[in-house]
């Protein structure tokens, strides 16, 4: 079950995140979020290779989170079921203790246009591993293609709700509600011309 | 109705792939671009403001054919019914003729990461304009970003299936497959536990 796990990394993480929020992302270097918990540089470099990897380091922990969820379906699950258990099992990857920091994160984030590129980017990577493991199970390519785009965009509805300021509920009903929805427009919408 | 006009801007842009597809993006300079079909590298600059944006530039042309679909929906139209619109009337932005030139162009974008990233957030943008678009006929926010991603979500994979090699339909005929394969998933789907 991927959780997320204190460590070195972690208070390198969370002493840049500070810093990044007090003084900007730009105007702060690796040596000074080293040196701001009492690490050297050259540990720093040891777990991240620059300092915006520091924003996305241990993501691939929420890919695994998300992607558990579909390989554990039943086999005869349809692929966009497969998709509700990805993002259910994806809800592992935030906990209310880490909300805070996503929070601040995504404040980073939004202020940085590259950032916000590369954030993308991690989404749209998201897409292409699940729809991966969904023609794992056998699923044709529009069906994989369609259930995980859907999924993410689902998702990413989802975890910009989540990180909203005054937002208490868990990620998991946060999304259900969000897939909830989709399937009551997608319901009623008009059939296909 | 916004369609692809042709002009000094589109010869060079025209110019640009073909340099960018036969050289490399990277080894390729807009003084070069504009010398390749006899414009001074002045003309290059008074119609972009860099070399990256030859490959993004008339790209409000495709929020524009996208978004009138949604906002000549019939005011009793569902959210997703306007995204439906929506996905029709932007197939305005992709005529036949213009295939081989999305095809050569989305070569090059997926050789550098930089560029996969900016075409990336030119997707979000459009997420973000058709959202608020929905917003504007009165749909509440849950209901309007659902909506707009998911159509965002279908348009990524219709527009990647429409350039693919060997593909010949119509991009209007690949987008109503995709959305119907989405309706054919969410009308099966289980409903949230």
């Amino acid at each position: 079950m991927a959780r997320w796990q204190p460590g070195t990394a972690a208070r390198l993480q969370a002493a840049a995140l500070e810093l990044f929020a007090t003084r900007g992302y730009e105007r702060t270097t690796a040596t000074e979020i080293a040196q701001s918990v009492g690490l050297t540089e050259r540990t720093f470099f040891r777990h991240f290779t620059d300092k915006r990897e520091v924003l996305f380091h241990g993501q691939h922990l929420l890919a695994e989170a998300l992607l558990e969820g579909a390989r554990g379906a039943p086999s005869e699950a349809s692929p966009l079921d497969a998709v509700a258990r990805a993002l259910r099992s994806a809800a592992a990857f935030f906990p209310a203790e880490r909300r805070p920091h996503s929070r601040i994160r995504k404040t980073v984030i939004d202020e940085n246009p590259a950032l916000q590129e590369r954030e993308l980017r991690k989404l749209a990577d998201l897409g292409t591993t699940l729809t991966d493991t969904l023609r794992a199970r056998g699923v044709d390519d529009l069906a994989a293609t369609v259930a995980a785009q859907t999924g993410v965009a689902v998702f990413g509805v989802a975890f910009t709700r989540w990180v909203r300021d005054g937002e208490e509920r868990a990620f998991e009903e946060i999304a259900a509600e969000v897939y909830g929805e989709l399937l009551a427009q997608a319901g009623s919408a008009a059939p296909v011309r």
